[in-house]
């Protein structure tokens, strides 16, 4: 199968560029020992870099790794004792941190095109800045406001009145509807949707009636969106991500939801209506929170975890039962919705050798 | 943090409107208690409103905010007695549904501008009921037909002979595919694919090959469609989402399932092919149905429940186990494992003390 | 309410085509029973079949309605013995496969029609084939590629270098992202994300940083792709569907993950980066597969299991328990979480009455 597979080009960019390590530890702040000439033009993980490539080591368990390794220059923590390899160090107190950042300056984004693409559509009333880049098929609505370093993918279409800071990139065909603000450098992946209506409908006698939703959404800066992601607007007062917060794809966030700075939030999950989650917490994929709740900051939620009450004690949280071979899972499931009477019986069991005990 | 926050604008709309409680009442059916002429502009929670303002009462745990409502009316249950406040009064026997109402009369939704826009490409043989607004970008390929009233956000794409009734709101870069039938009233979200293939593939010795999905996608007058939510069209027959039924995002809905009228369905819930959802009930969020069942009307199923069989008496159904701290979880979950020995164990008990008795 | 429901028109396509069983056996290789002048349009179920339809029999227990079926033909396997009825017969190793191919035969796919639609944009060096069809509003950006008889649908976006072999079908507003390389016969339903970047973040004393994902998305022939389901880019390498593989909508399919052969996955599924599956699995819907698993080839995941270790023995495991009524779920879910206590007891029980038992 592996000799059908295509090969892989290397991802369009501007680069990848050269640059010296003399020139990347001036940039990250890291200390270098030596051989500052020596050019570098790519990242690569220890086993798999070879000469030109930057590598890392963050976890201990790969340390014997750097007697094979190939790289020019490897990210180590200071307290590495290493001696006698052959490539160049990179001293950081946070190398995955650091190989990021280095990753980031071989690899910049493409330069933003300033400009509106011929076949965009801008209304009149709307304020695209000069040095913001409107890509092919796209439709900014009366009243928006797009900042300056912004780049708008192609067919995405930006709701009247809504607000992008400065540095936004919004990719294609995602949706940022009527009102909705975003600060500087959010970057919202392809077919995400943010400010859709939020699910609110009274019962009446014969049908539901929709809740207008009159609120906003409101995403801080550095904040990312994952693909065909969606956030709804709030009801009244408004949806709000904090700065910094990473999301993956295919979430959902309920109306009136708060999520936090720097909290990250993987794939599938969904996020009920008015529920508030505090700052820095790790969510896993797939996880449910029930509308209405408070989650602690810095709480962790591991996968699929079912969350239907608030957590006032920050931690680690789960639920779920790992799949075991399905003989075994349906005897075990059966069993599960015996337990309340397996407690009886051996509440009764206790009670028969205890009152034996007591003869 | 919250300083940080940019202040939300009112989303724009043509309002919000100023009604007098008179106007109001006359257009509601709601009794009033004086005061006609006293003019709104919104709507708000009892803690929030201020002058201007229409709040209501639908749970008595929050009547004691009655006493610190600002509110210039509120709408109220005739059995409340409430003597000597400030605000005035409309009488509902639905308070939060006639709330609902108000709102939507105090904030409109922007009305219809017929006409096609310049960027839309609409096929020679469509046919766009000239009341209808066709948003910038529009694709309607052959054959399909727009009812008046309709209108289409920017980007969308009505595939060919599809059928779309009157007053239908179908928003951005969402997609209504092939012969797709929609009825009046039906408000389709951003990014949802409606008439999608269903999944349905026949396995051979070397690979699967897929089963032509023949059907279309039946949606009746009402409905509402989630953000990036997907309903397949049927394999021979139809998929059919029965009048008045509500769905969130990211819901999944595969062939030839049938969802009865009115029921309300949150986001990240999957309905595997054909099983068949009696009318009101209310599914809540990251359900999972199997395929080939049947729902009785008026079941609720609570969130992330598991459904592997059909129900036939309506009722509340749940399942997963709500998150608990790490450490505690894993030693339940590998107990949950050994399930069916404990059972084993606690029948032994049983017999031996039971033996013990006869002795 | 049935009445309510509109009537259903055939989905549009060159046919339904008519043909006679003798061209229907020549060109799928099965055995006739004679009448080959006898011409069919149409494939229904055994019930639903009138004059002119082709049905099947592939589940023993459907046989009784042999008797019942009006259909002109029915595909069945060699080794069921069937006198006396009035249909003619296709004889077939595997009959529903061999149902699929009819239905194909008789309900072509639309035919491509070569051409770049007026409104789509190409870019200068983008190349695109003269037998491929660009539909309206497409955008094909900078050194993509598209190979002979593809079909991209409205508002799909080809990012740049992107490279699509023969025969793919790209349904309405999919996004292929740049660099992601599909291979022949590839088919992305409506909504879909194929190249989003991976999420991949290094966590700073301030913010999390994020890790450039360099790599593409490599789709070999012949899969399919969901609506709206994401595929993440690579964060050095690659992430690889391989050939043949079947993914139903609103899937999430993280960075580096690689996906054996003729693979198919049920709507909802999340798998976590860099997690590799076997080839031929059968993955049901919801399942969660935890990140740097392996799954061994032919393993069977039944709904909503979560997978949080690799499965070396190929067969059949599940997770979750069936939902129950409410009150009952709610004893049983308490119990789940004292599991590791009423072990505790009965060991003590066990304890208790085996010191008995010495005595």
């Amino acid at each position: 199968m592996n000799s059908k597979t295509p090969p892989s080009d290397p991802v369009p960019s501007p680069g990848p560029r050269q640059l010296t390590l003399g020139e990347l530890a001036s940039a990250t702040g890291m200390d270098l020992d030596g051989g500052a000439e020596a050019a570098v033009d790519r990242v690569a993980s220890l086993l798999e870099a070879g000469p030109g490539a930057v590598s890392f080591l963050a976890n201990t368990r790969y340390r014997r790794q750097l007697a094979q390794t190939r790289a020019t220059a490897v990210i180590l923590h200071p307290s590495e004792s290493v001696e006698g390899y052959p490539f160049r160090i990179l001293y950081s107190r946070n190398p995955y941190f650091d190989f990021a950042r280095v990753a980031r300056l071989l690899n910049p984004l493409p330069a933003v095109q300033p400009g509106i693409a011929p076949s965009a559509v801008v209304a009149a009333d709307a304020r695209v800045d000069a040095a913001a880049e409107i890509g092919e098929g796209v439709v900014v609505q009366s009243g928006a406001a797009i900042g300056p370093g912004c780049r708008i993918g192609p067919g995405v279409v930006i709701g009247s009145d809504a607000r992008l800071g400065a540095d936004c990139r919004i990719e294609a065909n995602a949706a940022i509807l009527a009102g909705v603000r975003l600060g500087d450098r959010v970057h919202v992946q392809a077919g995400a949707v943010i400010g859709s209506d939020g699910f609110g409908f009274a019962r009446g006698e014969h049908h539901w009636e929709a809740v207008p939703q009159l609120g906003a959404v409101i995403i801080e800066d550095d904040v990312c969106i994952g693909a065909n992601t969606t956030v709804d607007r709030g009801s009244q007062g408004d949806t709000v991500i904090e700065q910094g917060c990473k999301l993956d794809n295919l979430v959902q966030v309920a109306h009136n939801v708060r999520i936090g700075a720097h909290t990250v939030i993987a794939a599938n999950t969904g996020i009920s209506g008015s529920t508030v989650i505090g700052s820095c917490c790790t969510i896993g994929g797939a996880v449910g929170i029930a509308g209405h709740l408070e989650i602690a900051a810095g709480t962790t939620l591991t996968g699929m975890a079912m969350v239907t009450g608030s957590i006032t004690d920050p931690g680690i949280y789960s639920s779920g039962v790992p799949a075991s071979p399905n003989r075994e899972w349906r005897r075990n499931a059966v069993r599960f919705g015996q337990l309340e009477g397996l407690v009886r019986r051996v509440e009764q069991l206790e009670k028969t050798l205890g009152a034996g005990d007591k003869e």
